[in-house]
């Protein structure tokens, strides 16, 4: 992820493709010609850098100007253009180091994630970058590209080609990015949405021990208030400060928000701000509230939670590339159990009747989910083909489900308990398979799989002070005190990550996905298709060369060398 | 399902394609020759029209002589030939209008559709026509194809094939359609079981009134009974004239009504008619009766409905093109409403036991449709891909169910608030996207659209009642303010497209597709065959024009007005 | 099944499509010289029988030595060589009978599904063959492919492919089998687990007769306690019985166990076993027992019920060829239903919070089983198309749930009666279509069809005591006299099956597919892969046969025998 670029070729990674396709079109129509004005006028060029004039070359895709000159510049050498067409465009920023612009390249590059009033003003104090841009511009039409392939809404359909993995989180080795993967990004370009997991992890901790602390079912446990306190107010301040941060990127990169919004897995995540607010409403300590919470919280923690829902809810039901059956994924349960949080904070705030529409609607969704990830369609590109951490969030809903129909109906009858087994089911399902949980790289999304433990933990809980025997509080103590280890040990994983080992934060790739992909069958096409109408080609030796490559689309540098 | 075979020609339904098959391929084997004979025979017939000869012409599937011989009369005027093979059959024979026999034509063509003992009277009135026929078929026997066209059952996979739209009410333009599309075909034709939703929409309405004045929950609004008894008054009228419509409809033109039921939209609508008696005999105004219906009443309405749902849920199990993964679309809930209707009734003339039954038999399918639905199956065919009005369904199943839920075990408990609010959702969900329902031409079918928001507004009056508060008391006038607003909107519209425009019952092109797909690809591989047989059609240069024509099969008529 | 063998050619089962296509084209290409060939080694070597040395010969896929030397010791005699080439590998052992080692030959094949340590301990017994054996592998690797065949788990994809039929019990036409087809083979190896059905139809026979005498909705029958006492015992020496004759199968052929566990259909009938034995405990009759049955009973009865669960559910859940939306089929319920019987049955020992457990678990996945059946999407392999007997098991698991729900909660509310009627519903609409259920073959399998039937009218008897009037007791009675009289029937068939007419168990082909199918692709590969890599084969005319064996996979060692 982060070679140095090696020296003499210095475009470690390029998009082989999409030079490629260029290069093979032009050599098409004048293989000679064309070398022959690169040698005059790219090597001329490449002292001028943002002033050369290609009659006749077009660049249908090109990432960055830069990419493009290494191109140009090394026509003439052509063993190390071999190696360079190798590369990856993203990278291929590294061989201006030196130049004194870097700077100003790079500030633009992480500019196409800005928020465009920040991004103006920012132009604005740069009028010679300005003019150089416009420059550019005349004769290079395809750098706004960069720019609107970031301004337009990335469709649904390019996340799941681009990225990988249970989170969608990997890009594919096929896929070029926007921004450099050989330096850090921005702090705020590198904070996630996934760190309001953290708040999730640590607010239904502090509910939990509040539980602990007062349940009739744990009271033999003789548990202070003040470890929930404790928690609580740890849960509170990381809230504040992963919001402001958020703020903070919503304010600058707006750009890499909206993509994060837009995220068939992260989206979901657009819920976790508002639901761990609740958590925090729900579990305020006696020691510093008096009587409970104003429904006006209620009514502001729910709006958005609401609109999030009409949105997303909307999404799945009307087609295209966002329908349910394509994005449904473990992570889909955080926009469902929302409404559970909801509907307990409801009946906390005393409005009875709104919890139940919550959980009305969070049950009909919660159903919808549960039969669709189980059936695991083969339509949907998200479900990871093994088990992962990811799927402890299938306890979360009907944990939160059994908590909240007790809240809001006052009785933990069969519909409670059925959502509660149901839950401490899936729960027995994961545990078994344990070893599935082994060997996975710590990240911050980690977080977001410790709260379904938790609610569980308190789902039971509320089940003991139903059914007081020794194996329903046993049970409840264990499950607690398994969500607490485990909460513990990413705790201190978290802070070693971030204030010791500095690595919580890596580049967060999933956010700088092309809009378009230039694949390898669209070349393979053209080549071919040239070869069909172009004569002057075929008494040449080059001739099996091409279609080799057309078979083989990946090493046309072999043949790139003997033009 | 009718009639004997075809006459002479008065067989006015053609198939262009098929005709145009037939042709190219002996044009492509011997042109000149062809051209010859038909130059000969061709013209001398059409004076005689019904006593051509031709030697080794055969036409393997033809719907009309008439459209034959216009094919057949113009060989020699290649220009315009080759514009008339571009046009469409329906339109064809209106070039015939002149001629006496136009009538009889035309009626014939209609025949098809009609049930065939009245045909069969029809026919023996008409002895001439008969010997007509005789003649033809002696020469020609493919002709009653046609007819078998219509006789045997459409496919489900040809509904969606050949129509488009969320109601599958649009014919492709690809496809041809059996019936002309130049002229108004008979009422009794172009009356949709659609017109059923009129009763639904006016019924659900005085139960709407009904309930509205006999509501402890809106007695502050003092609603008298009169508007309720007027508005039933006014369901009950249209209820008899639409079910005599349509009866006529199935004793005149039961082909037609079979192509209705086999659409995999229109279907659901034959639940129409007896819920919209039900709805009837819930609202019966107590000004005109005296205690609860009778329980046999309920028996009457629900057996239809009982008999149909064994028919329709049996489709969707056993494998097979109407499987529900298949034709799952939101008129679906029609198919599921009834049984929650049902619920009501039976709970209201005392039977809550066989009330409990169908409210079980309908949760259980209305489940599966609604995660179905959400779900958005590639596999679904019907299921549009926007939002649309048919949406409003998704409204339906869950506030009847709720409604019945209370009608049937007495009390507005967890499972019947449940329902409620999943219907109060959705219906949020939809108002918020209003925007959705702009934009589209009224039909028919917009009355379906209204009931459901009738039967959240009921369910919501019986919500009020529950937790009677200034919100929920002010959602049940709301709503209840915002589905006599729509139904007023639409009995205006109605009123108008009725009887001062004369729009409301445009032709059904739904119901004349044809049973096979005659595409060009068919066409190429008949010719291919021929080509492959015959040699003596090998040497004229109608061949050149033939195939380009193959490629343009739609403007036959603009040939039309030539011969 | 039962062709009868055609003269001169003992082989009644042919396979034309393997060995037959191979000969044609060998002979197609030299006649003479191959037959030559294969008089001078052929003829030689079948008189070493275990000795004979083919250099460079290698058998891609064999199954057994002697179907090779059946190939080779016979290409003399022409006429029968060619029918005999007709038939299929596994039968080809028939011409051995008369020859000494016949026995041990055979043996060698069933040992093929025979336990590891049971095979280890008579190889051990049998030197000679074994040396025979090693001499043999030493020229002839693809040998023990046979063994490594049954050894590996074969994959779920391969069920699906090889075999068909709504139980995925006969092999396509396509296949080849592991196992003769033209003997009987060993008792245990026809022993399907399906056999437990039939403890499952008299289990639930007793339920009900219990159910019958003792119910208050069916006293006014005054059926006495002995029926009932008479059928658990009976019911009890069936269990035994069975359960005895598939251990011994476990014991000695684990193979053909372990295959019919990763059967797709099968493996849900190893709850079974623990089903039936919940039964008679539930139906224990108070003549023989004192008091409810002690928890432990439960314990042991549900631990295996439960594991397997965790088992199946979790292949449902993870991707693969078994996750649901591929494996669901009718027998799902099996896998489902053991939750409420177990539920049943933990509320008879007294504990009713395990019971709300496992109906709770039972309940999630019956909605998943439901819904993904009801839909019948297209990624199921193992649906039947049309409707089948198999479909009564839809009828099996809302009728336990329903009585379950009663048992544990104590009323049977409106979740047990929607549970009983959606029962009821289903059983009506296949009722409806009885006359799906005839012209089926009798197999063991039926009686898994008749237990639904019992459980539907338990749950009748059950609603009857809740609401007694004429219909439901009426009812209850009909659906009693119904179930029994399948059962009394089927009981009957299965009698004469097993003792008059002995043809109870036929071959139990399913488990004897090969793991890899050998198509044609696959061997077009091989040879690629050989013609590109062997040098020495391009001169020899061989060139030709190795190509024309591309084609016609199944005879190599015709080959094999000319180098």
């Amino acid at each position: 992820m982060t070679t140095k670029p090696s020296p003499g070729n210095d475009e470690p990674f390029v998009d082989i493709h999409e030079l490629y396709t260029e290069e093979v079109r032009d050599k098409e129509m004048k293989p000679d010609k064309y070398c022959r004005i690169h040698k005059d006028k790219g090597q001329h060029h490449i002292g001028k850098n943002h002033h050369h004039h290609h009659n006749g070359v077009k660049f249908t895709r090109q990432v960055s100007l830069e990419t493009g000159f290494s191109v140009f510049g090394n026509c003439t050498k052509k063993e190390e253009r071999r190696s360079k067409l190798l590369t990856r465009s993203g990278n291929s920023f590294g061989e201006f180091r030196g130049a004194a612009r870097v700077t100003d390249v790079r500030r633009g590059e992480f500019n196409l994630f800005r928020t465009k009033t920040t991004l103006s003003r920012q132009n604005s104090l740069l009028p010679l970058r300005k003019l150089a841009e416009q420059d550019v511009h005349h004769h290079h039409p395809p750098l706004p590209q960069a720019e609107e392939d970031v301004d337009l809404e990335v469709p649904a359909g390019r996340y799941f080609a681009a990225l990988q993995g249970p989170e969608l989180d990997e890009v594919k080795d096929s896929e070029d990015i926007l921004l450099p993967k050989d330096e850090l990004w921005p702090f705020l370009l590198r904070f996630p949405i996934g760190c309001f997991g953290i708040c999730l992890g640590l607010g239904s901790q502090a509910i939990l021990w509040n539980t602990l602390s007062t349940s009739p079912a744990t009271r033999f446990l003789h548990i202070p208030p003040y470890p929930s306190l404790a928690l609580w107010l740890l849960a509170l301040m990381t809230l504040i400060v992963v919001s402001f941060a958020y703020i903070l990127k919503s304010a600058f990169y707006l750009e890499a928000v909206r993509r994060e919004y837009y995220h068939p897995v992260r989206g979901n995540f657009f819920f976790a701000p508002w639901i761990a607010s609740m958590f925090l409403a729900i579990a305020a300590p006696p020691l510093l509230t008096h009587g409970p919470p104003h429904p006006a919280l209620w009514c502001v923690l729910m709006t958005p939670v609401f609109l999030l829902e009409v949105k997303v809810y909307g999404q799945w039901l009307s087609g295209g590339k966002r329908r349910l059956c394509m994005v449904a994924n473990p992570s889909s349960h955080l926009s469902v159990v929302g409404n559970f949080v909801g509907a307990i904070l409801a009946a906390k705030v005393g409005w009875e009747e709104a919890g139940k529409f919550f959980w009305a609607v969070g049950f009909a969704h919660y159903l919808v989910v549960f039969v669709t990830l189980y059936q695991r369609l083969p339509t949907s590109h998200v479900l990871p083909k093994e088990l992962h951490p990811v799927y402890s969030m299938f306890i979360t809903a009907p944990g939160a489900a059994s908590v909240a129909w007790e809240a809001i109906y006052g009785e933990f009858d069969g519909m409670a308990r059925t959502c509660f087994f149901v839950a401490l089911f899936l729960y027995l399902t994961l545990v078994v398979r344990i070893n599935f949980f082994r060997g996975f790289r710590f990240s911050v999304a980690w977080w977001s799989y410790t709260f379904p433990m938790t609610t569980a933990s308190v789902a039971t809980i509320k089940y003991a002070e139903q059914e007081p025997c020794v194996l329903s509080q046993g049970l409840a103590v264990a499950l607690s005190a398994l969500s607490t280890a485990m909460v513990s040990v990413l705790l201190v994983s978290t802070l070693l990550h971030a204030f010791i080992w500095g690595s919580l934060f890596p580049n967060d790739y999933a956010i700088a996905i092309t809009r378009h992909k230039v694949g390898v069958k669209g070349k393979a096409k053209t080549i071919r298709k040239a070869a069909n109408g172009i004569k002057r080609w075929t008494r040449s030796s080059s001739l099996a060369l091409v279609s080799s490559v057309a078979k083989n689309p990946f090493e046309k540098d072999a043949s790139g060398g003997k033009v």
